[in-house]
């Protein structure tokens, strides 16, 4: 019986429906951004529906939030799902949100159907995973997977100095369980692809066999305030323009890997003192580079240092990377891909293997869990941005190959 | 006897050195924003010089400051010297300060000799010369002159959202007499160079006959939204990328015209929503170029809409040019420049011709009365920075020229 199992596709685009009314962003977009009001309203209602489809549910010290449905062998490890329900500040209704309430669903349909399972199956929702009010990304799944410090990560700020734990208390969501420390049997993450693959292929789930490396960097940018007006070109330590060549370096190396799917980007940057009628002394940008292949990846990576070193001697500044971060080279479980692929096959939904090019939760739990991923598609790639668009049509293949998996999964 | 009328150039570096102490920023510079507290008790100090030396005082309805000595013919207008005693953020203790304070020394010497002039003499300290805290720059002179109304200016804004007119309200500053209007025989401004002209070249005095042209741009970048990771370089808009290419153009801009001592800056870079996951959608840059020469600061300014232009092909962005500004074709007096001449001649002080490379009140005041400026040297040009450097012997020579030429110009 178990192969002809299939989610309620409706009530499953409903409960998304729902949840893209909670924090309304920009015409069709969400700003749910991590521990605002926003995200309480969403948490409760999150916890309100799993306490409804029978689950226990607790948020652990960091306001991870973990629904369970017992299983026959209530001490095995469980297989758990899920991804975040956070937006960007100009954010959308997909990402993440609809891998969380996938599980959600896959719940609901066991429940329907009186399904047990051997082990526990549980759902998460992760903190902060967009890392747009508080930096960085992902730092709910990195400190379940022992990455981060639980008081490290406590310690971030908000623009307005407010920090991740204070933030956390006044939504009432710092629970008392421990960040991690447990076994987990494997961990299953549906999202949207957030790029354009399977939507310009026609084809229903991907397959995430690997993430595109990236290599991330923070430049600081050190020159020298003074006059704007009569200071000759020749005497000038601009960090201003010091940091805009390397932005614009970076740009480039982009464009020479194009061809083979390579992205650079200049994400952030900020200036100081930024004044009208004074040169700048200081600067930071945040850079990245990002290859499918890792040895590509690190060739990138290399021309950056080089582009470091030409911004500053061409803008007469120091240039000083302060910081730098490598992912994506994380490995996906064969086993768990296996139940994916197998599971796609008996549902006759086509599939591609595909590689994930933006950072995920799923990520860090590969540190501590067999872990893969399912990628459903959204209208031309576009994401991060309120004309984020999928439909239930393209959705409901991937949560019902979601399904199948982790009922394997979990009666293993 | 007016021959050898000279200052008291120790008292006149100790009450320099008095400034020096109000508001200290970082080692050897000023903090002295505009219509702060350290504004505030530089002003009562002030106020409480020019009791001292006789004169009566006023603050207009935008707080700037005169203090008036009679002439033997009060009805007729009178000779103004002065210039601002406000700093930038990271501010030094001479620029504009110099100004101000030989205004009053030449007060002081005039009593201390017992010399009547036939005009009155005032000296005038402007609000918000630098634009540090308030943008735009020049706006307490500008609205004695007629280019800006006065209730546009108390609407100006500080980061902190402060309007202008509360804050002046705040330090008590706030007079009531009206701002311009009335009629003045001269102005003239004593102001460090502000460039490292004299310092090379070693001479007591520039004799200021012409600004340089500036040409001002505010350009907005419209890109948008997209997540850093995925997003292929051909579908990207990132407006951080096409405002730093803009900054690179308008920098390598001026390096072209540099043998001939011309300047292109980029100064201000505001970028949104600027994170670290999501490519930018706006930016506003502020750019500008200056030249001696008005034709040549003219094909500079053209040069920045062809890079407008580029910059926008080259990053897929919009880039428009909402706002522009032009200044430093104003003219100087010729009569007034030639009392300047006449009396480092009588005195024999080295000058030499000189163009204003930075914003002056100077250039509002000729809107309204002959206008000119003297120039001191201070240190490898060095300003806008806690480095700015002078001392007494290289300041009391202008100062002396500004004393004998206002002194002609009273008796006129």
């Amino acid at each position: 019986m178990r192969d002809t199992v299939r989610i309620d596709g409706e009530r499953f685009w409903r409960t998304v429906e729902h949840s893209g009314e909670i924090g309304v962003g920009r015409p069709g977009g969400l700003k749910r951004l991590a521990l605002s009001e926003a995200d309480r309203e969403m948490r409760d209602q999150f916890v309100a529906w799993c306490r409804e489809a029978g689950c226990s549910v607790w948020a652990d010290q960091l306001g991870n939030l973990f629904a369970r449905r017992a299983g026959s062998a209530p001490t095995l490890p469980p297989v758990v799902m899920g991804s975040h329900l956070d937006t960007q500040v100009n954010g959308d209704r997909y990402d993440g949100i609809v891998g969380v309430l996938a599980g959600l669903e896959v719940i609901r349909t066991l429940n329907d159907r009186g399904i047990a399972t051997r082990r526990p199956i549980e759902v998460v929702s992760w903190t902060n995973e967009e890392g747009a009010r508080f930096s960085p990304p992902m730092v709910g799944s990195g400190a379940f997977a022992g990455v981060y410090e639980v008081e490290w990560v406590k310690a971030r700020r908000d623009d307005d100095e407010i920090r991740l734990g204070d933030a956390l208390e006044r939504i009432g969501y710092a629970g008392s369980a421990p960040v991690g420390g447990r076994p987990l049997d494997a961990y299953f993450e549906l999202h949207i692809e957030q790029g354009p693959i399977l939507d310009a292929q026609g084809v229903d789930v991907g397959v995430v066999v690997k993430g595109y490396g990236v290599r991330g960097f923070l430049a600081e940018v050190r020159g020298e305030t003074a006059h704007t007006g009569p200071t000759p070109m020749d005497a000038r330590r601009n960090a201003l323009v010091g940091a805009a060549m390397l932005a614009v370096a970076v740009n480039d190396i982009g464009w020479r890997y194009h061809a083979t799917g390579g992205k650079a980007t200049a994400a952030w940057l900020l200036v100081r003192p930024n004044q009208p009628g004074i040169l700048s002394d200081w600067a930071q940008l945040v850079v990245d580079v990002r290859h499918e292949n890792l040895a590509v990846a690190n060739s990138m990576a290399a021309e950056v240092r080089e582009a470091v070193a030409d911004s500053a001697r061409r803008s007469r500044c120091e240039i000083e990377l302060v910081d730098t971060w490598n992912y994506g080279d994380e490995r996906f479980d064969p086993d768990c891909i296996g139940l994916i692929r197998e599971a796609a096959k008996r549902l006759e939904i086509s599939t591609l293997d595909i590689a994930s090019q933006a950072g995920q939760d799923a990520y860090h739990l590969t540190k501590v869990t067999p872990t893969a991923m399912i990628f459903t598609p959204c209208r031309s790639g576009i994401t991060h941005n309120n004309n984020e668009h999928t439909d239930m049509p393209h959705t409901v293949p991937g949560v019902n190959v979601l399904l199948q998996a982790v009922l394997a999964r979990a009666n293993r």
